[in-house]
């Protein structure tokens, strides 16, 4: 069920509008008007220069008419002609005063003027439908909006700007080329004769699995890039965990945001540090109890740990017996270990602990620094490659994984050709389906009502 | 202290940026860009074509690089030039995503190559130091972007056009022309020649007084429609006032802001009534009682009787001594009366009065045409008039209600010319003061202050 991109949306012969700006008010809100009425639709409603007359990519000073006719407001209109928009459709910016007022307005005139409300992601919607963008790319518009940090931010508009397409571009070619080797041997299989080497066959077959399982694998730190880095807080009951949060957070709070894990009673608060936006979750204090209760706390503790790329151990400078805590086989890489309460006494501690005051914030900058640095190492694994964030694409290309997979097991088990061959079209499938080279009104209805109206 | 406007400002020599668009995430958020190095700065960090080198009001696809020069995002900058842009200054409109990330980085990179970020409302102070403005017209921009009913938008969208200022100047040119010949009879005072006729100053000066006047009194008028038209509910303890509230509100629930009058125990909420906001109040019930504490409540709801533009009065229906009530000594022209609870019985009604049920929504339509038509009436009182709605032009019209005032009552006491004539000047420098031909800097920068950042 090849098809064209096109053939796939079926509304796109009317025409949209919709406020682009975020919700609210503010100095200016810009309308969207998209569609092949787009110019003369605005022009019912325009006060100016008519826009059925000008140039594409100019701009003009007017005035928009309410539903009634009356003057809504001053304007700018921007007008991009078809195809030389972002939808590759006849286009109006309309640049109004940002009242609520205004907007809701302006977006009735235009509807009564014989546009509609534009669904949601519909704007890009039909910029995939012109050919404009792939799947891929589409779906990086809404992360590119959604990301908080610098890292989140660059995967988003390196994915926007093709960077995963190309990738997997790559590797449908490679695949292809394995198809056509196949093909071939199978148009003389009567003859068996082996025209393909099944060793080159292989190792071509190995080294684009390769390739598929590192985009897989790399979901999972794409993943903590764009949500926020798990980094646990753990230690004993009042080492001065939760202080640290706050001391981490300080400043910071005008942009963090609050998730209140309240199934699971672990604080999460999420604050930028370097380019990365990180997920602090502060934990139930360890230690030893007898209390049914508190023992689940802190086993959950430990999952938090566990499921936490990061983990700062607390421990309380002050405590005579630190060493009680056992952290589990947590991979030393993952820790930091830090002593707190410094203003409080000045015990000796290891080489690689780092010693902090929460509360006068002493030893806080070394240990941003340590940190970061954590991040960037692990961050750096998929230095200069490709990453996944989505895990609709992280989905199908496991598939992809898992067919390419059985179509070495069954080169080398010797099956038939044919078979084998099916089982790369399966990978093929599966690759289609992130970029959109296949898709269905199901998947794409799916992604596009994940963003927002006026997109 | 007359100043031409360039005079008061003195900051108009750099360039200042900031986003214009409501704050928050969207489908796009816009950058503006004014002053003198506007388009090389956006050069710095553009990737595309040259700015410098396009015509004015054109919009180009291209990249806006972060401050470390790296592709932040794909953007579209539209190119207005002096004097042909909102501030009259060179002014470049940056187009992106409109994630917060790319928002914040936006304005890092353009401060980063050379701009400032923008005070509350500067786009539009520079306006008005171009004298693209005037005072009054710049302030009908933050009205506008505020207001939030049909009636209210219309008058701040004709304020913003003039309405006010072309009102004042036709008062302005009646106090010139009433100074002129005052002057000219100055001149010749020694020879004891009464040039201008005493009668005919006397009616110009009355007539520009009663202008004066009626447009002080607007105000009164112009603000309650400006801020919501309140709307007061009273009657008995029972008799339904919150369930009336409720209903009339109904599914309008999105669109309410609730204010909940804590000191004053009324609650309040603002609904849109046809073109109206309307602000109703929900009032303690009213009972004969000895209770301290009640009686106070009881006294506050008279006071916002007393207040509000209009009371509808509940009475329950089911109620056998309903007269027992007194509503004081309010014009009975500003009360509706409505008996509630008509799903419970079938008593006969005043002919003047509507029958409803909170409960069923029976009789909420009549309810809502009777309020409309009693809000239509004292609205319609300024009918096509000018109307204030911001207090410092009230105030400044009261002080030159009073000098002209002052002025008529001099010349029919026969007081030396010269000292009228001060009267006058008086009068001319209050009008002044609100179209901003005479103002200072404390003024502008009250003024603009609430403003918001981009505008």
């Amino acid at each position: 069920m090849e098809l064209k991109n096109k053939e796939m949306m079926n509304t796109t012969n009317d025409t949209i509008c919709a406020i682009s700006t975020p919700h609210g008010s503010g100095g200016i809100a810009v309308a969207r008007v998209s569609g092949p009425d787009a110019i003369q639709i605005t022009d019912k409603i325009w006060k100016g220069k008519t826009l059925a007359t000008v140039a594409s990519h100019t701009a003009h000073l007017g005035e928009v008419l309410d539903s009634k006719g009356d003057i809504l407001d001053q304007a700018v209109a921007t007008v991009f002609k078809s195809p030389s928009s972002y939808t590759s459709e006849d286009t109006v910016e309309i640049s109004v005063h940002g009242s609520r007022w205004i907007q809701r307005e302006l977006i009735n005139s235009l509807i009564n003027a014989g546009a509609r409300l534009a669904g949601r992601g519909e704007f890009t919607s039909r910029a995939f439908a012109a050919g404009r963008f792939d799947l891929a790319e589409a779906e990086a518009v809404a992360d590119l909006i959604a990301s908080s940090s610098r890292a989140a931010h660059r995967i988003a508009i390196n994915q926007m700007r093709g960077s995963i397409s190309r990738r997997l571009d790559t590797l449908r070619q490679s695949l292809i080329e394995l198809a056509s080797l196949l093909e071939l041997e199978l148009d003389f299989s009567e003859e068996d004769v082996e025209f393909a080497s099944r060793e080159r066959l292989l190792n071509l077959a190995s080294e684009t699995k390769a390739e598929i399982e590192r985009l897989v694998g790399s979901f999972n730190t794409g993943a903590a890039i764009k949500d926020g880095i798990p980094v646990a807080i753990i230690g004993k009951t009042n080492a001065g965990k939760s202080s640290l949060l706050n001391a981490l957070i300080g400043d910071d709070r005008a942009i963090v945001s609050d998730i209140h894990g309240t199934t699971r009673d672990i604080v999460e608060d999420t604050i930028e540090v370097g380019d990365y936006l990180v997920r602090f979750q502060d934990t139930a204090g360890l230690r030893n109890t007898d209390d049914a209760i508190e023992r689940i706390g802190i086993d959950r503790s430990y999952k938090a740990a566990n499921s936490a790329r990061i983990i700062i151990h607390v421990i309380d400078s002050t405590d005579n017996s630190p060493s009680s805590e056992k952290l589990g086989d947590i991979d030393s890489e993952r820790i930091i270990t830090v002593f707190n309460k410094s203003d409080l006494t000045t015990v000796e501690i290891p080489q690689d602990a780092i010693s902090i005051s929460a509360k006068t914030g002493a030893g806080l900058d070394t240990l941003r620094s340590t940190l970061l640095a954590k991040i960037d190492r692990f961050a750096d694994r998929e230095n200069g490659e490709v990453m996944l964030t989505n895990a609709r694409h992280a989905q199908a290309l496991s598939l992809a994984a898992k067919s390419i997979s059985d179509f070495i097991t069954a080169l080398e088990a010797q099956i038939p050709t044919d078979l084998a061959a099916q089982l790369l079209r399966e990978t093929l499938h599966h690759l289609s389906t992130v970029t959109g080279t296949i898709t269905t009104p199901d998947i794409l209805q799916s992604i596009f009502t994940n963003f927002c109206i006026g997109k």
